[in-house]
């Protein structure tokens, strides 16, 4: 099955707003087994939106359509898709009675523009809208099938994932299953040598996609059922683990952050963080997970060395001889912190994220990251630099390697006393 | 002038990658006042790229292509491009040696692939690639111009700013200028009837985007030169001004962080957090702008009640008595705070992020903020909820209005004397 992707919508051909729909759609298709062909953008213009829809119709089996379902006479996209497809609309009664509902929940009344939202498609399957006044349409018509779908993304996910989806797999004859394999500490140019022979496999497909400090191994699988699928895919992924070990730091999870809270939590151990570069970053991340509270307890942004010596106890004599960027003040801030917070890990981070403040010896993107365990500080030194602007680069990779170490002590005790000073 | 922008990539219809170009670009030709009509992505398939630029070419004046200029096979933008057009292209012995050089500069040797990058339309614009091995190229045919660009982000944006544009605006009569206005506190719905009158005006215009917790007005001129354009839309500024006074931030700033540390580098003015809910993403986003070292000093992450007592003297009977969340708590914080920063302004941020942890009298979304400044304290009770699961929004939020109750007080210390407790 062929596909294409049209977004309707003026904000987008201005550059107004980043169009994330046609990414969204098309790896969703991709993982469907359905091929996309074109992503096309279009204004809210009738005469052009006909003429680009009319030429997706002619080459494509599955066109989806995102945008202009809502209330105003911009909106266009279901008056000139059921035009050209030569199918009728009617007001449905109970459409309008939900969208009605929904303007007097929300403490507003419904104006008469939004009757044309429920203005159905005949012969049409309504995708229900249950965050937004405009529901979808997937319309059938001499073999092919257009999909209607609401512009706002908050509208658009929910309803492909809970609607789209499962219609487009019960049209389908095989069933495509993906993980995500995470993986920290090793780069892709590393990686891929290392995998090269998995990569090169058919089913599961294996993908590889660099991130910001990390890489995603995506790994597909087609098959005629899901158990099939899955099978299939996590004997690849036993493959993954048992050439990649520990760099392997979670199957389908979000974030390092949540698989070090987790872990945390599993294993009832507390953390606390003292940071100058990254300056609350770490804790940032950290906090992002609900349920944290119950393994972090505190965080000190020590920027001034006043506040090093004060708050977590960094000798005078450390900072004024190796400087505040150091093995000593690393150490001494974990020590510190561990002593204030009575943690089970107490991670300092200190460095120069730039632009200034470089010098040849501890050049911008020096990073030392220490962590304290068990009266013990395993301290590392970094260097993040790619070039002298990336101040967000190198303060996110040093969150990023800092809860790393942790985790890396968390899965094997063994590694941090290899390590500790 | 109408164009269209097509970008070449199998990685795009896949959905690999985000489609940032179309945005960049669109976005940039509005700004040169030429209307773009579409944007498309299609794979590297001969067939199919063909068909769609043929489309293009005979329907708009301007056609960017993006993608597609690399070494290998699969890269067909130029030579489909050339083909339809009927242009031919010779090998160029200068950009040879550039690409050599390039290769030998980072240590590598340029495989054979690397010659079909120095192949050159016939009577095209050389554009040079400073970033990368493949040039891009201004093609004039029949009255159509052809841009090819090539497809990483750092090697197309600096083509594109630096040697396409200036040739757009070579060859267009208007001079077009944009100037963004950053607001804060005031939501698009309630702002845009206030300066609805504005919003109408045809030069320049004015249009608002709404970001997450604060609006954007993007005001743009036309005209016959740069001073005149900047003339008009320093007038509508002006007027911006008149009504919305400190609702505005900032005129083409980044963020209000940004915004806060020049101001608090400007007066000469410290700032110290201690933050609950937020865990250090307040610190954090000051801790983003370079030269804040200056006036931030300390930062406490105060997640446990033990460290509120502990770090910054929260008294153990405002905490039983009134909770956590609550003015007291936030105050005492920001007192406490105070005394161990020095800082001119100590600010506190107490809350429930959710998703648990709310009740019926303080819901998710409820945080207290509060500003000592002069030995005397501004606290306000915020609720952040949109829906219940929206931990980072509600996060973001409470840092962003931390950080402008601090720009409040520093433009007019009146607003912080009425408010103080």
């Amino acid at each position: 099955m062929n596909a294409e992707i049209i977004s309707v919508g003026t904000e987008i051909i201005l550059g107004d707003i980043l169009n994330t729909h046609s990414q969204y759609l098309s790896q969703e298709l991709a993982h469907l087994g359905i091929n996309v062909y074109y992503q096309t953008a279009v204004g809210d213009n009738d005469k052009r939106f006909t003429s680009i829809l009319k030429t997706a119709i002619s080459r494509s089996d599955l066109i989806i359509l995102t945008g202009g379902l809502g209330p105003t006479t911009d909106d266009i996209t279901k008056e000139v898709a059921c035009e050209l497809l030569g199918v009728k609309c009617y007001l449905d009664e109970n459409i309008l009675n939900k969208i009605k509902t929904y303007f007097e929940k929300s403490g507003r009344i419904m104006s008469n523009n939004n009757t044309k939202q429920a203005m159905v498609p005949e012969n049409s399957i309504v995708l229900e809208n249950n965050c937004g006044t405009a529901p979808g349409f997937i319309i059938n018509k001499d073999g092919k099938t257009v999909v209607l779908l609401p512009g706002p993304p908050r509208e658009l996910r929910p309803m492909f994932e809970e609607k789209v989806k499962p219609y487009l797999k019960y049209n389908s004859k095989d069933v495509i299953v993906s993980k995500n394999v995470r993986v920290f500490g090793i780069g892709e140019s590393d990686l891929e040598p290392k995998i090269s022979k998995i990569v090169k496999q058919v089913n599961p497909t294996v993908a590889l996609y660099a991130k910001e400090g990390e890489v995603l191994i995506r790994v597909t699988s087609k098959a005629s059922d899901e158990k099939e699928a899955n099978l299939l895919i996590d004997k690849t992924i036993d493959e993954l683990y048992s050439i990649l070990g520990n760099y392997i730091y979670g199957i389908n999870k979000e974030s390092l952050q949540q698989v070090l809270v987790e872990e945390l939590i599993e294993q009832n151990k507390t953390i606390a963080t003292a940071e100058s570069c990254t300056g609350g970053m770490l804790a940032s991340k950290l906090t992002q997970i609900s349920g944290v509270s119950s393994v972090f307890n505190m965080g000190v942004v020590t920027y001034e060395n006043w506040v090093k010596r004060d708050l977590i106890d960094v000798t005078e004599e450390s900072l004024s001889k190796y400087g505040a960027v150091s093995q000593e003040v690393a150490t001494e801030m974990a020590t510190g912190l561990s002593k204030k917070s009575s943690a089970d890990f107490s991670v300092s981070i200190t460095g120069i994220a730039g632009p200034n403040g470089g010098s040849e010896e501890k050049p911008v993107g020096t990073v030392y990251i220490a962590v304290c365990h068990k009266q013990k500080v395993w301290c590392k030194r970094y260097n993040f630099a790619r070039n002298k602007n990336e101040r967000e680069y190198i303060r996110n990779l040093a969150c990023l390697n800092a809860m790393n170490m942790i985790r890396l002590t968390l899965i094997d005790e063994k590694i941090f006393e290899d390590n500790y000073i």
